[in-house]
């Protein structure tokens, strides 16, 4: 909101350094800057609040080493990056954007089922399933949300060049070029494929085979595909935050970069320069996104190795689902087996354990195992590594990924 | 030399991929992947190697906890960072470049005397300061080459806008542009200002009192201040070279930032529309920068606690001398103060320190601290923290003060 204050001030009295507030890169900065001061300011008294109110986490004895120091660790400190991601957007992000929206929504929404499971699992011992229920409630209701949005809202469009036999009734022409083609807006469903010179999908080609007419429907493929990947990330986020600072780190990285594709595809003369989709408006959520990275971030400094806090399915729920939501924004969902690849190798690590484990128990009569414990991460740690350096190695993973995922946009 | 292969592949046979060797990007990109490969796949056997050698640190005993687990891990691990900061510099990068040559030469003249360094102080049991004398040797001379190209070497110039008036013999012109003045380039020793609209210092204003014949002897006083930012800054990055991971990933930090700057320093697009000075030829660092970077972060995988290596005055000269050089060559020094602030901190706690306990001691008597310990890591330390969450904080410090360095920039 200060984005407004500022503007009137700006435009009516011209007070120095208010015409800063224009630029993304500014309050994207601005926004990184405050979330991490709240978050590391106002994060010491939530852990106490929690603490005092018990709200620690009943650690599954898995008989790790050190283990035994975490019983009473506070969890659902994910209110802590909830906080610290939201403030500084409502300070510094034009708040009529439908990308900042939509992501202001993600956030409350995941973070509120997140809260309802983490409270359930805590104070209620009838535990019946709610908490899978609820969350899988919660994942598909964003992804009906989000694929709706992302299909219907009128703001949401893209940018791209057509010759003038293109030119239907649906698209608005932006300016004519000097090769005589138009740039033009129109709300297709297009998304980047990596490694591909033509390098863009268009969902629509998934319902050509019923025909022209029916064209209109696509996004009864393109919303269960939304939930899909909704449901993907956020289980995968979930299952990731099992040691201190993995979760958080890995999505820190993870969310930079996709600061980095939104800023870029948000503006128009990097998107042209590095040949990448333009997409009007875009732009915007880079303020989110940096605020999200501030709080991530600032969230490490209570819970890094020894943790004195953790974000509970409050944090990882909500973190999974915001990644997932501005992937899909950035038309990059595609490259989130790459980009996440360690939430993707964690579930992964769970699916396989679980089938192998059941395929023998049938077949041998007892079952086997192919990882010492899943998730991976407790895999490293009964081979003896240490938290602390497991968790560093998986940082390092995904910023090697991070990296990858940066090369196929130049790899056509 | 790569990059020279796939441009003749390129130019003559036109091979399909080899074009993409233009792009600063792509080769930044393929840089810092090789080198996170080299230093994790090659590092293992460089750290047996060291091990076989015997080349352990004699840790001093500081009485902290897990200390002595400590005594017996290798040191002189730098040259892993080294290798891996080179070779992919070698492959990738305009070997003709004058930035790159300049960076390469500090890297080569930095770990030799860190190399000299540690081997004395392992293998010489007459130690007599003579380390000491090395690393000033190092520094000064280190100083006086860069000095040196920055003034001298023609390459090595900036594009700014001058009137008519002002165009002397000395400047090239590139283009005039269409409001009647010129794009010109020359070879003025200017440098960013934080925080400061007309944000350019010329260091000959230094000399302005002697008068206009004497402007051509600023070098006089450039190449002291030269020497002075390569020695500070390297010695920072040896106190910080104090626990596990410390100094390797506070550096990946700053380096990534200047890298940042380098990139949009040396395109003529980003670096107008993001107002920022135009050095042309500059970009060309973006690779060796990258490498450095992934060679930083791969070294981190042996180095991060616990650690299984450690990289000894080798590395932590050489990481000091390459950070310094590089925001010379971006006309960035300015900014180090808030850009290095971790190597700032560590410096003047030790100065504190230092002083402090020899003033007190002669007025009183007996010596007093400010810390319990310097440099600062060990204080914190003492004060019960785990060495990994310290490390973990420092980082997050160096974050902030990342992206508050870039903000200055915005913020005239």
């Amino acid at each position: 909101m200060l984005y407004y204050l500022f503007k009137y001030l700006d435009t009516h009295y011209n007070l120095p350094g208010t015409g800063l507030f224009e630029f993304i890169t500014f309050r994207a900065a601005a926004a990184v800057i405050l979330s991490l001061v709240i978050a590391i300011v106002y994060g010491k008294r939530i852990i106490r609040y929690l603490r005092s109110k018990q709200i620690g986490e009943t650690v599954r004895d898995l008989g790790l080493e050190g283990q035994s120091e975490k019983a009473g660790t506070p969890t659902m400190g994910g209110i802590i990056i909830i906080l610290a991601t939201l403030i500084p957007v409502l300070l510094f992000a034009k708040l009529e954007n439908i990308y900042v929206i939509m992501l202001i929504v993600t956030t409350l929404w995941m973070g509120v089922i997140g809260f309802i499971d983490d409270y359930i699992k805590k104070f209620k011992n009838d535990k019946g399933g709610l908490p899978g229920k609820f969350k899988v409630v919660g994942q598909v209701g964003l992804g009906l949300f989000v694929g709706a949005v992302m299909y219907f809202h009128p703001g949401v469009i893209i940018q791209r060049t057509v010759s003038e036999a293109e030119l239907t009734e649906n698209v608005k022409v932006v300016s004519q070029r000097t090769d005589g083609t138009y740039n033009i807006h129109d709300s297709e469903l297009l998304t980047t494929i990596p490694f591909v010179k033509e390098n863009e999908f268009n969902y629509s080609w998934l319902i050509d085979w019923a025909g022209e007419a029916y064209k209109k429907y696509v996004w009864i493929i393109f919303i269960p595909i939304v939930i899909f990947i909704i449901t993907a990330v956020s289980n995968g986020a979930n299952l990731t935050d099992g040691i201190d600072g993995l979760a958080a780190g890995s999505s820190a990285i993870v969310a930079l970069t996709l600061g980095i594709f939104a800023w870029v595809s948000g503006n128009i003369i990097f998107s042209d320069y590095l040949n990448i989709m333009y997409l009007p408006n875009t732009g915007e959520m880079t303020i989110f996104i940096m605020a999200f990275v501030g709080a991530l971030i600032g969230f490490l400094w209570y819970n890094a190795y020894p943790a004195q806090v953790f974000m509970g399915d409050t944090g990882s729920l909500t973190i999974g689902g915001i990644i997932a939501v501005i992937a899909i924004a950035v038309r990059k969902e595609l490259l989130i087996p790459v980009l996440c690849g360690i939430f993707l190798v964690e579930n992964l690590s769970v699916v396989m354990q679980v089938s192998w484990f059941k395929y023998t128990k049938k077949k041998f009569g007892e079952g086997r195992r192919i990882f010492r414990m899943a998730p991976l991460h407790h895999h490293f740690q009964i081979k003896g590594y240490h938290e602390s350096k497991i968790v560093t190695r998986f940082w390092i993973v995904g910023i090697f990924l991070a990296v990858l995922t940066i090369v196929t946009l130049k790899i056509r």
